[in-house]
């Protein structure tokens, strides 16, 4: 469908999408969907294959300098996987985990009536998420065409002939530069035996194992029964989100991990106070933690019935399950590239950049997960917008090797810079603020306080989260910020950019604090700025 | 009781505290709660009279610079109104309001049952707030002590006799310095008649009418029936505030005001497209608002039968109610201090101060919701800062004119720097990054999305908020920032200190967003910070 002289609205957008995406579920080759300027040539500064957060932020930058840009995906929107299956559902799901606690533990009080655990369905709340969710991708469509003049393909495979040249629906476009932006998948351990349903099949059209999901699976095709109880495999970031979900939602959920929780690799500066919180508060909620285990095999032959494990203690266990959820970490698929271009790939199949985004091959940059951790939005949109950058001529680097960082339990849990142990060991002397302050339990005091925890501070003091800031106290500078609770997340991307800047303990007492703030840094940094020697608090 | 030697726990603090207030209640007279160092003598560096959020912060100041500091309260606490009837409450049944509207709208979708409005009690709910306010309490009480190490004088008047001495309980203090903080009380308009028990009881020890409130009486002695009706009279943040509480609590709310609803003086910087959303969605949750209407009468001799009103029209009209609340805002009760130290104050009888906290007697200073408005926290702390930063001898200036502010319907609503026809008044050439874009309604498009519209999003996108962030194109500096939505307060702190730096919207586009951040202003920066021209999006 040729849709540049066409200007849809978003209801047409959402419809057609909508089509589109139903045509391919039921085997139909379906038509792409195009906006190219043809009377242009098919000549192009930069191609993007791949239209999600880093491809579509990364054409918009290079439309925004005059570049010609083409952008091709696979799926009928632009986003790419993010609003689709991973991060968007993601969200939807922590929040509806929130809900569902806090209607649990205010049970029977006030206008909460008993909570009915028969009525809180996962199934159902992948029904709202996937009839919900073709308006953000019309959205991106709408946006990418009528507000950044985007070139783009969609519905469509774009194959990268050589550096300069990439074929679509047969048809050939050249290139100056090419940005490689298809993204990563979950990673399946080749050690842990049962995943798939037929051993052998390659990782490029897997089919998992009946009763075996990933975050993708999870939601295409869908899960297509209420599973009686949930086991899920690694310890990432998605295990502890998608984890706190389920066991919301009455499905009783234990979480298999090889190392402690949140002392991975791909989760750096997780302070120590933080974690116990966050991992107390999961199994105050009923969740199963297993730490140090290795898992062998996903048992059952028609469908996952159970896991087999090796525990810390080297006994063999079996945790029986209808419902095996792999969280376990993403991999990006290179192969085709290797293959294409002769690009340099790491262990994980990676491929390697330098900080201007560009690879091994000259003319060729890669972004987003495509290049590995972390694997995050604002790294994506950020490499897209750097590879940009170099291609219109202008020399950019991106560091991504400190930013802000996140993820839900039943809270939202953030920060950024150094942990109090870290600090410590860089600093050497550092004062904490923090709530509860230490020496104070987390159910002695309704503190912290604010949107999101005021009901459970007037009941259930335990329940209203945990905050830090530490201070290096010969600069007086702010060098890490740690957060449990509600709607401090937001702050976090300044507090980043702040900390980036050397923002001093007396900087932060002299702003003007909106009470309730949900962290407390501000004034908690005002009743300490007095202090000539700084101190904890 | 004598606290000096003693380290009382937080539930010993707790139950204390209780047992004074009950004792209050009853009419009792309480012993005063002192922790004095009565060995170093009864001169200070400084008293604070009031014990509020501006005397505590105040103290701690003054404490870490070396001074010695007395602070008085007449209650068994430090922290004043705001965790006791005020700001803290308002926290509380915000957070209730949007519970249960968010249950309201999703009922009998997912696990949401039919909402049971008999179930939902206004009386209920300042219930769980008193019951649990004594803990903050007791925590301001152990903190100012053992982490701030305080003096101070609790459940007592304070009478000041001159610039110099301060009587408490028949003991007479000396100071170098005084500094007034004894807040504000709502303002009863004497034009409306009928509003107290008795005609012509003063104003400080008021009576109101039965069935009259305003946000003190409400929780002290506290509403007593569930009221089948609410009208309000005023349009402050207290009406827009409790009035959305009332109506989510099913109990139909008519605001009766003279302005336009957010067009008042004390409000400044409200930006029409925001203020069009959030009037909007206060009618659509079946909130009656009334404007530019004069409030004659509130009638029943017994108890209130309802307000009589002069309509914009003309014409003269009766709202039957058995609840009355008072929304016309505050004012602070200063003729102690002009009585005692001859002090100056403004035709709305707050002290007049300069930037430096002083008043018209040297060596007295007044801070807090004692010298007007805003009567905000942010204001009241960094007040009490500068009081103390400048009687330890620094010279110290507070400029509260710009500031970041924000109100609750059951949304948070922030705003922070110029309002878009502010912003092209004063530059004239501008770009403005929103969502929905301009040009898109509202239930169009699911975006803004985050924390807290999540499900909003999937099924309901006229209600996931509203968003705009101003930049002024020549500069491309960022000039004001806009939000109704949830979870974006805490980074408008932030972004007010950002404004006042000169952020720009490159600066912006380069910073680490944290997906999805409830306000969308770095990832819509940098869709444009390519553009060498800036424009809106």
């Amino acid at each position: 469908m040729d849709l540049h002289e066409k200007h849809l609205t978003m209801a047409e957008w959402e419809a057609l999408i909508l089509a589109l995406i139903h045509r391919a579920e039921v085997g139909e080759v379906a038509e792409p969907l195009e906006n190219v300027h043809r009377e242009k040539g098919s000549h192009y500064d930069v191609i993007f294959v791949g239209g999600g957060a880093g491809g579509r932020f990364g054409s918009a930058y290079s439309q925004a300098r005059g570049l010609r840009q083409l952008v091709v995906d696979k799926w009928p929107f632009l986003g790419g996987s993010c609003p689709h299956q991973a991060c968007v559902p993601h969200h939807l799901f922590s929040e509806l985990a929130r809900e569902m606690d806090y209607m649990r533990w205010n049970a029977e009080t006030l206008f909460f009536p008993k909570f009915d655990d028969a009525k809180a369905s996962i199934v159902e709340a992948i029904e709202v998420f996937k009839n919900g969710r073709n308006n953000a991708h019309a959205f991106m469509n709408w946006q990418s065409k009528e507000q950044l003049d985007m070139e783009y393909i969609l519905n469509s495979w774009a194959t990268v002939v050589d550096k300069n040249t990439v074929e679509v629906n047969g048809e050939t476009f050249s290139c100056d530069n090419l940005v490689l932006a298809t993204g990563a998948g979950t990673y399946l351990p080749p050690e842990i035996k049962g995943l798939l349903a037929e051993p052998g099949t390659p990782l490029g059209d897997r089919l998992l194992k009946r009763g075996v999901y990933d975050f993708s699976a999870l939601i295409d095709p869908g899960l297509d029964y209420e599973p009686t109880s949930c086991v899920i495999i690694g310890g990432s970031k998605i295990a502890i989100e998608y984890g706190s979900f389920y066991q919301a939602a009455g499905c009783q959920t234990t979480i298999l991990t090889r190392r402690q929780l949140m002392r991975t690799e791909s989760l750096h500066h997780v302070d120590e106070d933080l974690r116990r919180y966050v991992v107390k508060n999961m199994k105050l909620r009923g969740m199963e933690i297993v730490e140090g285990c290795e898992i062998l095999e996903v048992l059952g032959t028609e469908r996952a019935t159970g896991v087999r494990v090796l525990l810390a203690d080297g006994t063999e266990d079996v945790f029986e399950t209808d419902f095996v959820f792999i969280g376990t970490g993403e991999r990006p698929p290179t192969k085709p590239y290797v293959d294409a271009l002769g690009i340099e790939v790491d262990e994980k199949g990676s491929i390697k950049v330098n900080s201007r985004m560009q690879t091994s091959v000259p003319g060729v940059y890669a972004i987003g997960d495509l290049i590995g951790s972390p694997m995050e939005m604002f790294k994506a949109r950020k490499c897209g917008m750097t590879a940009a950058k170099n291609i219109s001529g202008e020399f950019a680097e991106f560091d991504f090797s400190e930013y802000p960082d996140f993820l839900h339990t039943t809270y939202e849990v953030t920060w950024v810079g150094l942990t109090e142990d870290e600090a410590r060991e860089q600093y050497g002397d550092i004062s904490v603020l923090q709530m509860p302050p230490k020496g104070i339990e987390d159910h002695e005091v309704c503190l912290p306080l604010s949107e999101g925890t005021m009901l459970y501070g007037h009941s259930r003091p335990e329940l209203t989260g945990f905050q830090k800031a530490i201070y290096d106290n010969r600069s007086r500078r702010l060098v890490g910020a740690h957060h449990v609770g509600y709607g401090a997340k937001d702050a976090f991307q300044y507090l980043d950019h702040l900390i980036k800047k050397g923002i001093t303990v007396d900087e932060m007492g002299e702003m003007n604090e909106l009470f309730l703030n949900p962290e407390h840094f501000i004034q908690l940094s005002r009743l300490r700025a007095g202090n000539r020697d700084l101190t904890s608090l």
